[in-house]
């Protein structure tokens, strides 16, 4: 039994995507399961991602006759994090591995009935559980709104409802950072920033986050697991425990420049800053490729090490700051003659939001079943209980309308006929067609997707300050 | 290749812990690797959840002759969050199993090679990489406060540094969302609290924080995932869809109630409250097990479904309510007629805190190697530029000191010999020693000592009111 290691393996790295993808468009290296099922194989089962009661309604459904009936669910989110003027989409790409890989092999069978949490039938329904709908939705790096439909996923309620949980735990946690670091990108301006907050997350929340970090803008990452499974480039400088474990700072800076090269960054406030980088200009000479400040006053420090780099003739070697860096503190470093930043805590916390308020709602259904030959029309339904939470029915699109610029004015949503004049406006896009995977491609695209995405929006979007949603929402 | 799904295997859970340990006291079920690597079981490695620096860093020690030094790494937080009162450790156990599969598999070495991010010497040594060194530890659950030396870990510098990132990203995730729960087990006195944050959060963030949850005080959580890995008890209700699906509440209060028993609970909100309480009774009876409330004025509803509940004869039905809760949320809900707490996105984000701010670093070191014929004394070391992030040189034991009345009233961290009377209040336990794994428990361990640690505190320890840690942290 081998279930869910989402984080290293699957389509757009390395064991997968365009360098590895199978026959009919699978992604798996592997192929089919072999003999012994699944258990074993690199591509484990992401379908215990799941809240109980998908399984329960599942049950309850197939007992009632109705767990066959064509439905439509969306994700969406009601709000933007308080102040936020544009969300961010991301973790699209992961949500086609996740649903590719939702099997449930023996090992979850067996617990499943172990711990009687469905009964037969279900479990049987289960094993065969393979999903066979249509998912459209924004793709990924695209921007998003309060109530865009950024995720449509049609089928059967069985088909659907399964997927809610690991839907919305990747597009919430992805969402949030790539939110963030399209806002620390605004604020480096051309100036690369690099992901280093894999110690302040879960360890595969840290590859995820890396990935929607790219997507979002960031340049690198410090982590090797993203660099593995997404390839994304990987940096390095070094730490404070290098240096004490040396003799000296010199000690330690001869080792460093001596295996990696005069083009390495050396870490310089150990002890004292002045000294540092007199010592790192004497040791790797005036070709030395960087330098790391990662405490005090950044502002201070940046202008001091510049004056005396420049003086030492080191007028090529960069300075890279870190240090509990968020979009504000970047910003406020835009005059300072810094050449990168590395953010950690900021990033991967999504700035103060470190989650979306993204959800997934039946918004259509018919009375009867989904598949090729469904006639039965399908109605609008939603939650009308007085106290909110409430949502707009009905099967969505989405289109951005443009003013007379050529920049955005209006999110439009409608669920009725689409006016002609946004039919080449429409945003979601076919990713999962009669269950195979039709959406995938290189996380660079999402990455370029998302630069020209944010540089369509009215200049206002990019204020760091707090606002509203830079679009309002239409719904026609 | 298959590298790290930490989330589903491993040692505490249905693969291993005691239901599964191999000899030797490892806690894989696979023994060891197959003839063809550790590519393709069950236990992947975790040696890629680290930063690319560990491993530059690692090289030029290599190249140095400094590799070997005996070493003493401790981790800590110079802060609690703002406003908290106590810390709660959590995640030493995945610590464990973080340490005991962190192995550089082919896939790894030939990533490392392929992307030249060290040099071949540095691959050999990689390739025979296993922690030999010792660990000690707060146990799991136990409360810290600024300064505690919450882990340390002692070897060579080569067995050490490249623990840094993964140990960090385990305790700071963990430590977070436990520190949450723990608070929010205060507010909920003796009602059950239940964990439904999976679809906020990284999906196996999801499942150590469902274990994180439990160790702080939480009785079940939603996610299967969870429930497989670590034996936590799942549960679950249903969701608006399932009724929106039927084409009355009431076909699907009997779907519901036909298949999985009256003792079910019901979800009461989708329409209108009170005539969803009055049928959910005709459905299920006066043995309806609860119903759930997800939305509007809780206190409100909680009390009007209550007394409606009562009148319609169904007095033992419990009343559910979830939608947003945190801690402060949950205690204004104390009077209320309320039987149990569904917790969400608060939790998993460590309501408000989604990390914690511990560091990892060399405190003493020796000019030798490491290792039992060691002879050279260890210093103590310490980054000393101005500017903060300071920390205290040496190799440091910790304890409680109690008032007259039993009652915990300095946090005493010394790196010099421990006073008589602190010997039976010295805090941290052997983890790993020469590389053996000798602290695991099972988890409702650490969800015990947690709760009496936390009794043991003084009484403004639990106020949900910002302030000062409860203890002082007193060095000697």
């Amino acid at each position: 039994m081998n279930t869910a290691d989402m984080g290293l393996s699957g389509a757009e790295g390395r064991t997968g995507g365009t360098r590895g993808q199978g026959p009919g468009g699978s992604a798996r290296t592997d192929g089919e399961p072999p003999a012994g099922g699944w258990g074993k194989v690199g591509v484990p089962s992401t379908a215990l991602f799941t809240d109980r009661y998908e399984l329960t309604m599942l049950q309850a459904a197939l007992r009632a006759g109705t767990a066959d009936r064509a439905c439509v669910f969306e994700v969406f989110t009601r709000r933007l994090p308080e102040g936020r003027r544009y969300g961010v989409v991301a973790g699209t790409g992961r949500v086609l591995d996740a649903v590719e890989n939702f099997r449930f092999d023996s090992g979850v069978l067996d617990f499943l009935a172990d711990q009687r949490i469905v009964d037969e039938p279900t479990l049987h329904r289960l094993a065969r559980y393979r999903f066979r709908g249509d998912i459209w939705g924004y793709p990924e790096g695209e921007v998003y709104f309060p109530g865009s439909p950024i995720m449509r996923v049609e089928g059967s309620f069985a088909d659907c409802v399964l997927l809610e949980t690991v839907v919305l735990s990747i597009l919430n946690h992805d969402s949030a950072v790539a939110a963030a670091a399209s806002r620390m990108a605004v604020a480096a301006g051309d100036r690369p920033l690099i992901e280093m907050g894999a110690r302040r997350t879960h360890e595969l929340a840290a590859v995820a986050a890396a990935r929607a970090a790219y997507v979002g803008g960031f340049a690198t990452t410090s982590d090797l697991a993203a660099g593995f499974r997404y390839n994304i480039p990987t940096v390095g400088t070094s730490a404070h425990a290098f240096t004490l474990l040396h003799d000296s700072e010199r000690d330690a800076f001869t080792a460093q420049v001596e295996t990696l090269g005069s083009g390495t960054t050396l870490l310089v406030d150990t002890y004292d800053v002045a000294e540092a980088v007199r010592t790192a200009v004497e040791v790797a000479g005036t070709g030395l490729g960087a330098v790391r400040i990662d405490s005090g006053d950044l502002l201070l420090l940046a202008h001091r090490v510049r004056q005396q780099l420049d003086e030492l003739g080191a007028r090529d070697t960069k300075i890279v700051v870190t240090s509990d860096l968020d979009e504000y503190a970047i910003a406020s470093l835009a005059a300072a003659p810094v050449d990168a930043y590395g953010v950690g805590t900021q990033l991967v916390t999504g700035s103060g939001h470190p989650t979306c308020s993204m959800v997934y709602k039946l918004v259509a259904r018919a009375d009867s079943a989904a598949g090729p030959d469904a006639t039965a029309p399908l109605r609008a339904v939603s939650k009308r209980s007085m106290g909110g939470k409430t949502s707009v029915g009905g099967r969505k699109w989405a289109a951005r309308r443009l003013d007379a610029d050529g920049v955005a004015e209006a999110e439009v949503v409608g669920s009725g006929e689409i006016p002609d004049e946004l039919r080449d406006r429409l945003i979601q896009v076919p990713l999962v067609r009669n269950g195979e995977i039709v959406g995938r491609e290189p996380l660079d695209a999402a990455r370029d997707r998302h630069r020209a995405a944010r540089a369509g929006l009215p200049l206002s979007a990019t204020q760091l300050s707090r606002g509203e949603p830079v679009l309002p929402t239409e719904y026609v």
